[in-house]
């Protein structure tokens, strides 16, 4: 991996509960957020935090980069860690739900980010890591060493 | 969905531990399996057993259609359930590692088995489920009623 890295004035870490404002703004450049609440937030986090690995580490990893004066978040993404069967009960990550808060898109930010969460993948034992998305999107992967391997179906209830 | 009906001589049920060759067969005609002893297949299974989702169900929800007589596993399938904080904290199903024992091929198991597992998704609350598939798959899933929605990109270690 051909790591970028993190400019100065800005900070990767673990999301946390005085992040709500902020992973809602990101997250609403990507899709639709709702109405969720504090309270409801802060539950989601509890409930990643509770979710653990065979090796007792985390299966839910979702990090933001904020300002490092403000701590406004710039970007979130995260990384979910599935155990399987096949490749002798190994491990595989899901990248999900990355967004970059518009004001600060095309200052490296994305990149840096996938490359964090895929260094997470790798340090947490996973064989691959995979995500989906957007036929718009595959040359930024591309930048950040994905390659294409499938086509993703949905089916919407 | 056009849920197709389970013959009457297989059944559709939770995997066990008695599952250890007919899965690893099965999932052989996927991808490499490994050396997987039947000890490593039981605490593969009580992992999945015990990572819960915030309502208590379980979010690992894997499913065999085996031969009534003589519990062979003809397929093979997982639906995980992740939580989210976009869609109001919304629950997305993930179908991974489909697999139909090649003896059991053209007799419409898989759809069976893919209707299962969407349905499965769709109550446990889910507001999609998704998948990925090698493009020759594609026909197969859009039998099953899934939808092209974008591009599984990978990182190997
Ligand atoms: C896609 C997104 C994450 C990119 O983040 P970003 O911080 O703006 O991108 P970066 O500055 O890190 O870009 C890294 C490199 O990828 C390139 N790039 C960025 N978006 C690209 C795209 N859509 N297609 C091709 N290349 C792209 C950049 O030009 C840059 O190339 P360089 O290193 O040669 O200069 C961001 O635009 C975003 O959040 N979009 C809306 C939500 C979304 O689509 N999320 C992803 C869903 S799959
Ligand atoms: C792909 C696979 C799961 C299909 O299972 P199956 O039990 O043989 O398929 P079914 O009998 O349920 O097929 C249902 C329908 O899909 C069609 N179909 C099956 N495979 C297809 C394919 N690759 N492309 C297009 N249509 C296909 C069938 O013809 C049938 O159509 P019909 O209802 O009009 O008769 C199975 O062949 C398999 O396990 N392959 C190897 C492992 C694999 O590739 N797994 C999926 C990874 S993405």
């Amino acid at each position: 991996m051909t790591a970028t890295t993190i400019p100065n004035d800005y900070t990767v870490r673990r999301i946390e509960s005085r992040d709500f404002e902020g992973a809602k703004t990101a997250l609403a450049g990507l899709t639709i957020v709702g109405e969720i609440s504090q309270k409801e937030f802060d539950s989601i986090l509890n409930y990643w935090d509770s979710v653990l690995l065979p090796t007792g580490e985390q299966a839910y990893n979702t990090f933001v980069i904020t300002v490092k004066d403000t701590e406004r978040v710039a970007a979130i993404g995260t990384i979910f860690i599935e155990k399987k069967i096949i490749h002798n009960g190994g491990l595989v990550g899901h990248i999900e739900d990355i967004a970059v808060n518009s004001d600060f898109r095309g200052q490296k930010l994305g990149k840096i980010l996938i490359d964090y969460l895929s260094s997470v993948g790798k340090q947490l034992g996973c064989y691959k890591t995979i995500l989906d998305c957007d036929v718009k999107n595959v040359g930024f992967y591309e930048k950040c060493d994905y390659k294409e391997a499938g086509i993703e179906m949905q089916i919407r209830y």
